[in-house]
């Protein structure tokens, strides 16, 4: 039995989602569906990029993820499907695959093309009802990716490397908050592998600071570490860095909104 | 397997959608549930009938489709099911099925009253989880509908006619804005045939214009066919003209509320 | 097939409510999963406490219930797995189930300790998607419950005895509003045996009043029996003393918020 995920902005006051599922449940009634989320800002196609980047592993495999990000509905921007990491991933050829594709190397990528797998008529405006639902339905159903459409290579593809964080020279990385959750918890784009650099860099953790805002922050492993009410920098459930308070949210206690820059560098170099 | 899907005003942070689904589950626990949306706003019925007008006909035929927005509860109201269109409905009898009910002429209508069907307990202020849900799961498990109660026509139903836009003289037509969805997409009542009929009346396109507020509006086929940050009227994916900002939100660039008039004329009248 | 519910702080424009469906059908891809809420107030453990009380018993006999509302996840805090009304419940041992587990006598608990049934790497931050996902998935599979740790009592566990309200001498009650309603209901902790029992010492419903704020409230039974727009209180469908005015929200008219007393007396001692 297919599973099959959704990750949108389209919020879940509208209609919009529970169509999703009617287009999907149309050619697979026995499709199990999942919200992962539809509450990536209206289109901020990196905070979905690291939303289905940190959610997909924890599926089984052959799940079918399909996200829908897509400020270019209605022009020439292609749809693309694609096999990696032992799922298949259906979204709009505009960046919002970019983590997922480039951080283990895809199988098999198509342009999806081949009208057999819409919907009747398809809308401009509604391509995640009319093409990446039903196209979903029929991937977890076992149609073969090839079916859809041509394949292409990942250097055909609209990849956004900017959504990464960067390392710079003597250990320090530079990032931004690319999410904040409902805690207030600030979310970057700092890898716990890159922070794990820096911090050999620098022998030792405790020579770490995270700076966002006006702040300077030291690395900890649990909220708890810190006492109620203090930030602290830990690695996240996502695997990545992230700024919190104990008890509280660092996004109003330190007063910093999505997109803000951090740096990780060290007291030796502060 | 049986498809079951809600459409209601409980929103979503209170367990009364939860509880919908439990008493679904607890007469048929192979029964696939499917929100459509619980943010209708609150009692608002028009937005419902829209709602799920413009979604069930996506929903595999034999999809049980239970719409909750009940500001009567507790008084004599009638709770009425109905099959239409290859799909079954049950809703209070208030006029939220008007627009489902009087599109095509459904095959049977029945005022629910078997109580063999609902919670052994029945509260005075939620129906929706000790009648609709369990009566819901009945059908979908293939109860049929006259075990429900008494065979009942459309003219016994309560049906609000004013919902729907008028169509006036010289083509012109009145409508109103029926909801506004995340995006800040203006979506009205004016529905496509409408609109190709005022087209038709005024030769092309072009010669069309959407009055909202104090704005003026020309029709287009997608949101890029204007600048960005300019506001267009469309079909929308309902089916029914929406008016857009491209890139935008046009709640706040046009400033207009839910229940705005708006009215489709030609350049010759205006 | 197993039946597992959700009821958590996580809110749904995070995956994290996503996340826990993952690592449940990692384990199970069978499971029906049911979302209850994930709208509880941030860390508010009284408001899920209520919120699971009054919603597992509408649910099929052995589904599993997971509740993760977990301030000191990180700490040395425990996590429980309980069997109790024909049902099995999952959360951490901070009192979130004191009244599922003190209202019908639990047929077994656990502290769950078995990493078997763990995600392999579990993160400092969040064990509801790495410990009590997978485990419920286990439980909901058929695992017995005495492989998830070592039983133990109910005087072992964090239990908050404050949750309830209090019967006072003279058939009077003090009490708190513990959620209000999308609707702006005032939802209390004031069970309805409690309320009969102060009726039937004042030997009549007109005797009862309901007093909140400022204001002082007669007892009804649906919310037509006021005039639009008039305060009421009633049993309401949780099965607890409700305020509500008719046709419009409590919380605004009365001007009340969350965490306010209420106190149910009697005419005679008013």
């Amino acid at each position: 039995m297919a599973i099959i995920t959704l990750t949108t902005d389209f919020g879940i006051v509208d209609e919009y989602a529970g169509l999703m599922k009617a287009a999907i449940l149309a050619v697979d009634a026995a499709a199990t569906i999942v919200d992962i989320t539809h509450g990536i800002d209206a289109q901020d196609i990196r905070q979905a990029a690291y939303s289905i980047e940190s959610t997909y592993r924890y599926f089984p495999d052959g799940t079918v993820h399909v996200v829908v990000v897509d400020p270019e509905v209605g022009t020439e921007r292609a749809i693309i499907a694609a096999a990696a990491s032992g799922q298949y991933f259906i979204a709009p050829d505009n960046g919002v695959l970019s983590l997922v594709l480039t951080s283990d190397s895809p199988r098999a990528i198509v342009r999806v093309e081949n009208q057999t797998y819409f919907k009747d008529a398809v809308s401009h405006t509604f391509h995640g009802r009319d093409i990446m639902a039903p196209v979903a339905g029929h991937i977890g159903f076992g149609v073969p990716l090839d079916q859809m459409g041509p394949e292409i290579v990942l250097s055909d593809l609209v990849l956004d490397h900017s959504f990464r964080s960067s390392s710079l020279p003597e250990g320090q990385i530079s990032g931004t908050i690319v999410a904040i959750d409902r805690f207030g918890n600030l979310i970057t784009n700092i890898s716990e592998t890159q922070l794990q650099d820096a911090v050999n860099m620098e022998k030792h953790k405790a020579g770490v600071r995270v700076l966002v805002g006006e702040h300077g922050i030291g690395l900890t492993q649990r909220y708890a570490d810190v006492p109620l009410g203090s930030p602290l920098a830990l690695i996240g459930s996502r695997g990545y860095l992230e700024i919190a308070v104990n008890g509280g949210s660092a996004r109003s206690k330190l007063n910093i909104e999505k997109g803000t820059p951090v740096r990780v560098c060290c007291l030796n170099n502060e």
